[in-house]
């Protein structure tokens, strides 16, 4: 049985590689009975699309697989706080579960900002900090190097 | 010149094309320099996917076609308040002024619920009410025969 290490470290090797390609290091994955069904990173500079974050591109994925926009019975790991876009797409998606590592005071809206979940009507489960160092110096290096 | 009323009639254009494909009608049309360069309508249960709203679709659209994540010289119409996801989609594409037509006291987060924009970084222009009883009118149909 996978556990919840198992599927962020997933996400973590995600986002290792958003960061190969230049783009803001952050990895998605959804599990549906315990196996990964779609993994995703930010692909936002390859694809020049704003709505390229890896759970939008995760959840995207994960639907046309199962040919429904209903995720009811998946959960998403994510290796940073979701924003706006991303909260209200796991909520219209009804994802049961959401696991997530580091937290994001710029422009997370999970439990900072717009706090999606206080307003939507699909409210998923919450869990918060998951490895969350691990994912947040990935980040701190990348945007070092950017010096944004 | 074309004006408001005239792109916004487009995006209701696109809103009925959306009734007829059994989706929410709901159109966006994003214009730059005075021209539409990306239109689209709900396409959530063709695509199986949740996030396949008409802001998505166009934004996607616009960015892919310009080759750039930031759409700063564009506006967008549409026909509904858009949504939380939308909104924050608009906010990251760095929009500069968005026109929408009906009220959304369910999912709108412009006016209602998480009112993204006093929270996000970038916010656009907002002028809301272009066409309001029109754009209604085509949902409350819509949801009439659905019983929803």
């Amino acid at each position: 049985m996978k556990n919840r290490n198992f599927f962020m470290q997933e996400g973590i090797r995600e986002a290792k590689e958003a960061y190969e390609r230049d783009s803001v290091p952050v990895g998605a994955v959804i599990i549906r009975s315990n196996k990964i069904i779609s993994k995703a990173g930010n692909e936002v500079i390859k694809r020049h699309d704003p709505t390229a974050h890896a759970e939008i591109l995760a959840i995207r994925h994960a639907a046309s697989l199962i040919k429904s926009e209903f995720l009811d019975d998946c959960e998403i790991y994510v290796t940073l706080e979701p924003c706006a876009m991303c909260a209200q797409a796991i909520s219209l998606a009804r994802i049961k579960r959401l696991y997530f590592g580091a937290y994001d005071q710029k422009y997370g809206a999970i439990i900072h900002g717009s706090r999606i979940f206080e307003h939507a009507i699909h409210k998923p489960e919450v869990i918060g900090g998951v490895f969350e160092s691990q994912c947040r110096e990935i980040l701190q290096d990348f945007f070092k190097t950017k010096r944004y």
